[in-house]
């Protein structure tokens, strides 16, 4: 498969950013690898290549400085008025709303900013604050990539639903791509504090190679999820209602819909629970106009700090004990559990060998196992239990 | 699908022991599921039986004492000397020999034990030992099962590989199966004292419903490995040459063989390195026959003790300091990783709905992910990491 290929959720780049030269895409189906110079001090340990050879990812470079867009120039779509060019715009200004507003309440820690790009254009800034103040790791990542994906990832970043994207036949080939999104997790350290992640996204497919006359499909995908270890109805109820109100302004049906397909889709399946509380999560959506839908992921996105931070402010110097910790810990194990065998943005991410440490930055700093815990009946941990075995609707 | 099915690699039953009625498993596609009474004073939160019925397992029995045998009386094979009387026998016996070597090690720990049987036979031996004073987890399963797999679960207990077991038209309908086997994963708490999992079983398949003449199929499967977060190249040595004697007791080309195999099999792709420093591997084994693996994966049983425990005698009350923790904890994330993503038995028990807290007691206590973690070139992590990833001929 000849192919630039990376996750549509996470869009990061295949490798970390210590190598000069770029391996060569060839136009046909074989593909000549060189070695990558290393550019660091301390060099890494090197992967193999066969590793790498089986999905054949377009290296990245790093730069120094944020480029004003990582759209390709010659690009008719990559206009500032485009759909492309709008969604780049929004998702960095995020970027830097939330990074800006995580600083500021946590007091201590800094993110620590990676940019990269393409040669054959795309690229992104990944931006980690680890042991903070207030969050143990927190990671807010923008990238814009083009690529072609092979069916089998396609059908990955599609899910088994299969909603949206219209033409069913595009499956059968490699399918050029363009995917431009902004994703994050946020763990703080006070288990009353709780895990946020959010993640808007913009899809767009060419016309397949064999058949350039077939319409271009596109969808927007996305969601803002809140997972505490313990329940304040007050903090649930607030970040349900900013994520209604966000909802309410484009469609009275989005909040409910997208509720439900939170619920469903954060589901870990062989626990029989979800992992957190909910809050919205669509994809594949393209059954509205996109302007509308534009509108819609940019409100969203505008959302996450109203709803998040409030509530961390109330909770992150509240006092604890090691079973608070222990079970914020067990729930961050649950956290894993979901991540690495259900959500699709990291599975994809691992099947075609994106950039592993992007990727799994949204796993918690630490987890905890214990053997056949069962929280006590009526207790604060079997209360969340419960809520996340039978979804509640807080408003 | 109508079927009774577990994982054939942890052989553990369904959900916890705590109900009294099973369900009832009709001879067609159909599948009646009675509400189960619960028996324990504490309730547990109840999985919505949407989960359950996907996967359609026969519920299990709490017993209060271990059975002489879990195999079918009625079973021609049942014979205590049958190769299926024989395999439970050896792999009760070695439960019971490393739960005693570990409880005499550890100290204070005690093994917590459950046992339980299936209605329509099979049953097994559960024991774990968590927080002792010397492992914070160990988890020492035994189990019979009998059951039918659908197709899917036939591919992913055989794997990609699709080595052994003959006539590959059994994939196309549901497989009736006899499964037996010891499972285990010992996590140490001393960063210096290495994780050990080893795990053997044995799997026959009956003639495919549809054709009552077909032959039946065997093979064996198992392995041994270690996983250290430091090399002592001392222990590592010591671990390999019990293992390759073992080996060399049956065929010189075994140990050469299952090393590889077990330094393939024990990848975590996404990484580029293996989890830990190998030992031994093999899968669908049948080349060779029926008595001679048996007495193989006896002797293999049997070197589980003093292959591990001298290098805990001599590692257990090391000295460490935080740093180390914090490695160890980084390559328990590794473990999580595996297990999670790869391991072809605890993949398998999710999709089958296996009995979770069985199957993922293989999980450590802790675990710990750091974004974009190196370390110092020449340092001792530095070693471990270049050792998982070109792995090297301890002999």
């Amino acid at each position: 498969m000849p192919v630039a290929v990376s996750s549509p959720l996470l869009f990061t780049p295949s490798s970390a950013p210590q190598t000069q030269k770029s391996w060569s895409l060839l136009p046909s189906q074989t593909l000549t690898l060189r070695r990558p110079t290393t550019l660091s001090a301390r060099p890494r340990l090197a992967v193999p290549f066969s590793i790498r050879a089986a999905v054949a990812i377009e290296k990245e470079t790093p730069e120094n400085e944020r480029p004003e867009t990582f759209l390709r120039a010659a690009d008719d779509t990559a206009a500032p008025t485009s759909v492309r060019g709008r969604f780049e715009r929004m998702i960095r200004e995020a970027q830097d709303e939330v990074c800006a507003a995580i600083e500021a309440v946590d007091g201590g820690g800094k993110f620590k900013e990676d940019v990269w790009s393409r040669p054959g254009g795309g690229g992104g800034i990944s931006r980690v604050l680890q042991d903070g103040g207030v969050w143990e790791k927190a990671g807010v990542n923008v990238s814009v990539v083009y690529g072609v994906m092979p069916p089998e990832a396609y059908r990955a970043a599609k899910g088994e639903s299969g909603a949206g994207g219209g033409d069913s036949s595009v499956k059968a080939g490699p399918v050029p791509f363009f995917a431009a999104g902004i994703s994050s997790v946020l763990h703080p350290k006070n288990p009353f504090a709780p895990t946020l992640h959010f993640n808007y996204r913009y899809f767009e497919t060419d016309a397949p190679k064999d058949s350039p006359g077939a319409p271009r499909q596109w969808w927007f995908g996305g969601g803002t999820d809140l997972t505490p270890a313990y329940i304040f109805e007050e903090d649930v109820k607030h970040f349900h209602k900013i994520q209604k109100q966000a909802c309410d302004k484009f469609d009275s049906g989005f909040y409910p819909r997208f509720k439900k397909w939170c619920d469903d889709y954060f589901f870990i399946k062989h626990r029989g629970e979800r992992r957190g509380l909910g809050g919205i999560f669509f994809d594949d959506l393209n059954d509205c106009d996109q302007e509308t839908l534009l509108a819609f992921s940019t409100e969203c996105a505008k959302s996450v700090v109203p709803a998040y931070i409030p509530i961390i402010e109330r909770r992150k110097d509240m006092p604890f004990t090691e079973r608070h910790k222990a079970w914020q810990q067990l729930r961050r194990g649950r956290y894993v559990e979901f991540n690495l065998v259900y959500d699709r943005g990291t599975t994809f991410g691992l099947k075609t060998g994106g950039r592993i440490e992007s990727i799994l930055v949204s796993l918690p700093l630490t987890a905890r196992w214990e053997y056949d815990h069962q929280p006590e009946e009526g207790s604060e941990e079997w209360k969340l239990l419960d809520a996340c075995i039978n979804p509640k609707e807080w408003l």
